[in-house]
């Protein structure tokens, strides 16, 4: 390798440490960029056009406000295309119905008892909403243990409803008595012959809003710590999930779809005000990688994040870390938990989206001629 | 918007919490897909043809491994298109030229004295390499004071060389003497009537092997705490670079270059081993982003993240935050410091990047049929 450098350094007959390009080395230019002019883009990078509404007047989101109100000279930046570092360009961030509201996270203890943990969510949901909570969000698999065996003996068709699913049932007449949205974890769907993990979020009226499939499967391999093999059982969803409810634009991710950054700057370039992981992050994976990535893509994103995790059981077969946080825009931790059971009531302040926007206008200092983060199905659908 | 929804949603028909849709929300739906079927993609998504070669016989490259390992079945995998999260696909790993070598992160005091801060850098990295490091990092504009009036004053022509750039001068005097890899932080340089954020990597033979320009300037506003608006007097730089060296394919971003994960996300796609970022995060943007920035980076791509700040000088116009930091690719940190002035040494084993991608096969998981990041110019190139 050596000797092909100093080859391909020398015949420019350069001095020694000179570069033969003032914008990229004369290696890297060598391997990635040919000679032929970067311009004309290609054609799908050239027509950015503005962002569609999108119908949003249908569904009263016409109150969008602009989130661009840094002191800076936009002059330059406009030169480096920072609205084409999404594809499409991201939507402004739209108007909350509620600026500031109390959100709950409720860290429940799950049991084989699936009749004994509906109840218990219940009970769980009516002590978070009766501490003001107007949001609250459950963990990842919550009516029944965590584990490729149980799945199909506790999974629900949540489409058929009533008795087929008696735990979305529950959350739906919870959320329409307690006039509260719910977030509602996720439970093990069937649907045909297909498994899912699953989480629905209902809205005040006790309505089903969305229903978001575990996009990224936990299929992992940590010899001694960590083997799950999630795929066994489950398939997995085909869209990210994005709904407009009574406290925001809000993303949902089911557990390890937290890994997969692209999923959140997908949410971000959709307008969402906060992204909702239910997650039973693991004693290996959790210490290491839980609160750092809630962090991470809440400021990446500057967003709201919120995780909730069963509590811990070290009987179970799958123990989970616990510590459900509520993340703010500038990656703050602003409420957590140990592992134990816990309801975590914390405030929500979307004002301060606006706020950390402006401190870094990370939007409008991004290099769209550079990279662009392409939402697939956003993209088909226009 | 609560009376839109309930219409969208009565329209159909639907029990009370039943979704219109397996796959999505009836109402994300009505947001963000028409119906519409969502095959075939638009052309540029759907020729991914495999990573080419890209001449890296030439280059000595040819030692490729394969970084799939893992023991999951791939067959469902293929179906998301991992391969095409990344446009153009992602490069495998590079087999790099050494598996363990030890790393020197020079955390420097910098004064008004340029003669003096050559002279101390240069007795830093000599100091660095007696202590076994094989690359050695400096940090973000160590040359002289990190301001805006400093930076016409300090700043070098470094093409023209010699004279004209003691500060470069001297790293490829000491880099070729010592046998060592420099990523020379970063200085001010002048080209016509520009000023860059410049970081030079020279190898063992002191020959300039790349020169990375700040890509995203330091434009921010947090009243009362800190405002900087490096574009006053710099010009962005207009690539990413990324070099192979004798201790592995390296790619440079500088400072405020690591709040955007896209350019990381190109350099993991590119092959890079390591990322180094020269950075003089602050009193503020410190403690809240620059350890969780890194680990970010380095858990999501699977990778190495090298930081080098100076160290503070709390009577100093701009105030370093200091904490030079190795992170791991499962985002461990393994050596970091305090404020003041210290040389890190700790060893890098790249044999841990293929463990860990395959403990976590986070690259074939990636929904690429959902999502894609698109590298421009190495598009372009093809």
């Amino acid at each position: 390798m050596k000797a092909a450098l100093s080859t391909l350094i020398s015949t420019k007959n350069l001095p020694p440490h000179h570069c033969a390009s003032s914008s990229s080395s004369s290696l890297s230019r060598s391997i990635w960029l040919h000679p032929k002019p970067l311009s004309p883009p290609p054609s799908f990078l050239a027509p950015i056009a503005p962002a569609k509404s999108l119908s949003s007047s249908s569904i009263g989101l016409s109150r969008s406000s602009k989130i661009h109100k840094a002191n800076f000279s936009s002059t330059m930046a406009s030169a480096y295309k920072p609205e084409a570092a999404r594809v499409p360009p991201a939507l402004p961030l739209p108007t909350p119905p509620v600026t500031k509201f109390k959100i709950g996270l409720c860290q429940l203890a799950v049991t084989v008892d699936k009749e004994r943990n509906i109840a218990h969510a219940r009970k769980a949901i009516e002590d978070a909403a009766a501490k003001g909570a107007q949001l609250v969000l459950l963990p990842e698999i919550w009516n029944g243990p965590y584990s490729n065996d149980s799945f199909p003996v506790y999974a629900e068709d949540i489409d058929a409803g009533g008795d087929a699913s008696p735990s979305t049932a529950m959350l739906s007449e919870v959320s329409q008595r307690l006039k509260i949205t719910i977030v509602g974890g996720s439970i093990a769907e069937r649907s045909g012959d297909h498994l899912y993990n699953t989480s629905c979020v209902f809205d005040t009226d006790g309505k089903l809003l969305a229903k978001h499939r575990k996009i990224h499967l936990f299929d992992i391999d940590i010899p001694g710590k960590i083997t799950f093999i999630e795929s066994k059982t489950l398939t997995a969803g085909q869209s990210p999930t994005i709904v407009d409810t009574e406290v925001g634009r809000i993303g949902i991710g089911i557990c390890y779809d937290i890994r997969f950054q692209e999923l959140a700057m997908i949410y971000g370039a959709r307008g969402a005000h906060l992204i909702c992981y239910p997650g039973a992050f693991n004693m290996t994976t959790g210490p290491l990688h839980w609160e750092l990535l809630q962090r991470a893509r809440a400021t990446d994103n500057q967003l709201y994040v919120a995780t909730c995790s069963p509590a811990r059981d070290a009987g179970a077969g799958y123990v989970a870390w616990g510590h459900s946080t509520l993340v703010g825009p500038f990656g703050e931790v602003l409420a957590t938990t140990e592992h134990e059971e816990a309801i975590i009531i914390a405030e929500v302040d979307y004002s301060l989206l606006e706020l950390r926007r402006t401190n870094l206008p990370l939007l409008k200092q991004r290099r769209g001629d550079l990279y662009q983060l392409v939402d697939v199905q956003r993209l088909n659908s226009q």
